[in-house]
């Protein structure tokens, strides 16, 4: 058979889990091995209960580099921060096709992983090397690419909120910022206090408000896009939700600009985007992550008050579709050349 | 192009809009006319947010029998109870398929009718045409059938959680008691007072107590499924989910048996049924809606109080899916000869 | 001054915390030392957000039995099961007051510990003397008590809701389900993966539902409401409300009763209760623990199905008021003489 | 007896509930007339399920001025905007207190009603003598004051968040944006498709984006803050949340100032406020709303991202409680020379 084998790495977590929703239905790939320190051996819906049934000859397995060289040709890394980095250079050099869901390989400059991350980068080679993985600004340095970096789920949707206004340098640049608001699962698959259910439902609670490290990304990103070096201000914000993230980007026009053209340059920046969706003037008015639940959709759309020519531009995402496991898949699918929408195919469910 | 024109009669609803879903990646259908009184002329996203960009050449349209009769060779009714039982004979008359998912021709009983939901049904003979559309129970009289009353949700969750017990006869039949809970859709897309966010949220509230009519279809398929006329007593609560039914039916167990023994009944019930998924032991270590949301599967388990001999049997479904627009799309393919998961390809996400 | 110095034990969780929400506001109560191994020398406010400026005056210590005898008069046990069980014989012996709300005292039948809880009680003595903390059962003996072991929430909601059935021995003994609905902080506040906000919310869960061990004190209780021994089978569902519990228990009458003899022995069975109320007909039609959120009543009704001869009997209760901490003040006040309401003139608020 | 009477206008909403809520154990006050149109002659509990068993001896009675005279010395009116207008200058003559919880009379400039409102104010003179009902800013103007217009909910949380950094002019004036997210209850308790179960669950959505309203009253108290006029832009959002609304108010501080210099301007501009908490450091880190449901309490909170000298402030708020109900009680306290504490003594609970 001519499908493509694939591994993911981290594969009991909820954005693993998405892989392999994903994968479960995709064309041309298959998954191969699935790996997770913590349960090995159990069966893939001894974890994800709503994948019982899709696959049948598959268990969790050690995550081990001979596994992975032996056995596939892509790997999708969906490891905490700080860990796939020691696997990579050994799997590149292997010439695996490498997605890497972590943030280890999405920032160009070294020092930024300092001031952001923590630690020292040891592999700067491959830094070089990597594409940030999003296709609405990379689409033609993704084909063919060896070494993805997946997007961070809060910058994808800072970043898609900003591109027409940033790209057009309609805004003051020294004003921006990003006010997230997002649900429970981007907090991941593993227990911890303040998600705990009693905690967590009901909750409007900021955080990470003296600077969210996904800025680092943004800046970046919409930098490139700018021309010249800009600065971005992210305050995220859990919400009871649990899927969906918003990006409220608050800005001021420099110039008074009607809707119409505004819409214009929505339009213009997302011409034949497959998962781009503008929403204008019609219900809901503007978007809202709930209508793009389980898919890869980003809705995006504007409001201006005008009386203070005060823009806000919103986009909002499923954080583990889009945001993640989506993105990465419409990542891998231009990397390989196939059809773009392949095994993203989901619409989302209304209600949900 | 080969594809089958089918019309969706009550379009703006919650089921009418999983029905736009769901046939929107058909491979033998398309909704040629969608028809809703109150949106006339306007596209489909101004209802289903969750829509937009499927359906671009599609708006609503005045409900009409003529209209339906010339665009469409299969019509899903998804109206009120009691409305589309005046259109039903014209469109037999022509021949047309007709999915109907309301109550109108589920029983088979014309005094049921009056019973339980208050009319007198005038067309009685087209009752004895009508096919229950519960494929787990009539596959073969769905074959070529030209009118299907689409069972309703809670009693399908409640029969599906039934029948390997029923059938086998292994329960006392004077005492069972399904105990539903129930998400916020159910109660369809028009608000009020009870489903007012405020009001519904976080609520745990009993309804329909003295009786839920949803038992008139439950008794009379089981009884089918008994060999025996049975009565059952059903009890349903409107929880604050959104999405998913729980049916936990309570009943006790003539001979004690061991869960193996009652396990493989449960298999055999069930095998070779495409959307029915066994959940014994493993994690969640019952069925939990939760983790079928989207889809159209049912997870079926149960569980015995050994001291007491008590057995309590457990269906979840997505009350749209399975429990609706799911299992009249399923009935369609079987009754059109098209494989049976047409459609209804959609692996259900997690968390959600 | 002359109010009574309480310790509490277990300070840092959710009844912990209800306890210390209750006393910031009782007239005769004062809080002098709150325990918790894991927040020593932490304000309160440290874990409960919620009581940001109600105790200026108190950090958590180290639980310390020496701590306890010296510094107050009566000792809320907040512990898990089979702990505070050791503590309990010095406490009794030197005179406190002790209201224990684990389970450790529930239990009169010594060989019940075993069955249901796994180990064997070592102060077989002591059981005797303790009084089962139900004011609607036990008001009489609770007067002076030294020891009172207060009720579980799900047998609270259990018991409530079938007094009036049993008392008057109106149903079938050997046919009563109590199927009970609960919110996530019954699961108290660790986290845990089955309570992780992504898994819980929105669930419809079935658990325990071979024998929930309420069971046992149940049954107990119950035998002598019957005045002969009786046996109670629970299913308990998790849902995604945070508070609430509802016990609806399913059973069926001895002889047809029409609704106003019903109500007239549910009036009877609660006349004169400060913290019950009973609901009939009037919206919202049964109980639902919405609507006793944050507060000490107890909601109750119940449905008849005629032509079964079925009834419901429900019990809505917050599961961590008249579930837990709210309870346990009650008793407390019966026990010093105090008025029972005393620091429980909550009113719930709504919506919530 | 000596206890006010109190009449309530527009009394079965949620703010009506409110009200009724707190007044029932107000120990100054007694509730003698409750108004609404929809509900005359049912018993208080028909609508406010929560107060079953608070006001036997109460029923909803028909809006009628005579009846308000007759029996009332305080009247709050809870009524839709424009609707009390018309009522105001007959009860202002007849020397009743009144608290008024519209938007009404809580702007001072006569041209605001019609830019904001739509409607030409007619009645300027009575404009003037309102005193905008918030204690922080107001309270020696309302001891003895005869109409109190109650501020709105969204516009407590921005002002409050500001304050501290207005009064002592910490921030540029012209980029000030304050990001509102709010609960389901503050839509109020007439059912809408907007917040329906289904559709308003799980929601991150923009409203009002091109301009909200309150924007009008919050310029209008924080220009007198500030000493000069000063505009801000609002940005509300709903959430799935029932109650709570955070302001998380963004701006660029002038000069760099360290956390602990800040933290005195907040400390000192809620000095002695008996409902304010300044929160700092300790968990949850901000501001959360969850934490103060059911009371008065606003939680206010800062952070500031260095390298960009922008700043974030915070107030969380109950929308139903500081931002409606509990304001107005806190401002009839003061307006009455009762202790400003009096029936608001609600300790939130935690977990709900």
């Amino acid at each position: 058979m001519s499908k493509i084998g694939v591994c993911i790495a981290g594969a009991s977590g909820y954005t693993g889990g998405e892989l392999l929703r994903l994968l479960a239905t995709h064309p041309h790939a298959e998954v191969v091995a699935a790996t997770s320190r913590e349960y090995i051996g159990k069966p893939i819906h001894y974890v994800h209960f709503n994948l019982r049934g899709m696959y049948r000859n598959l268990k969790f397995s050690e995550f081990s580099i001979d596994l992975i060289l032996k056995k596939c040709e892509t790997v999708f890394l969906s490891l905490p921060h700080g860990v796939s980095l020691n696997y990579t250079p050994k799997l590149y050099e292997a010439g695996l096709t490498i997605i890497d869901l972590s943030a280890d390989f999405r920032l160009k400059n070294p020092e930024a992983y300092k001031a952001w991350y923590g630690y020292e980068h040891p592999y700067q080679d491959l830094i070089k090397k990597a594409v940030y993985g999003m296709p609405e600004l990379h689409r033609a340095e993704l084909r063919g690419a060896k070494l993805v970096a997946s997007p961070g789920c809060n910058a994808t949707a800072a970043i898609l909120s900003l591109i027409p206004l940033v790209r057009n340098r309609l805004i003051h640049m020294d004003r921006i910022v990003v006010d997230v608001k997002v649900g429970s699962s981007e907090a991941g698959s593993k227990p911890s206090i303040s998600d705990h259910h009693p905690e967590r439902e009901g909750c409007i609670r900021p955080y990470d408000a003296e600077g969210h490290r996904h800025a680092a990304e943004v800046e970046q990103e919409l930098s490139i896009v700018a021309g010249h070096e800009i600065k971005v201000s992210m305050v995220p914000h859990a919400v009871g939700s649990i899927r969906g993230a918003l990006a409220s980007s608050h800005a001021w026009l420099i110039n008074s600009l009607d809707d119409a053209e505004l819409l214009k340059h929505y339009v213009n920046a997302y011409k034949g985007e497959p998962f781009i969706r503008i929403v204008y003037r019609l219900p809901p008015g503007y978007p809202d992550p709930k209508y793009v639940i389980g898919s890869n959709f980003a809705d995006i759309g504007f409001a201006v008050e005008k009386r203070l020519n005060r823009i806000t531009s919103f986009a909002a995402i499923d954080n583990l579709m889009k945001g993640a496991a989506g993105q990465a898949i419409q990542a891998f699918n231009i990397v390989k050349g196939f059809e773009e929408m392949a095994g993203l195919m989901v619409v989302p469910p209304k209600p949900v």
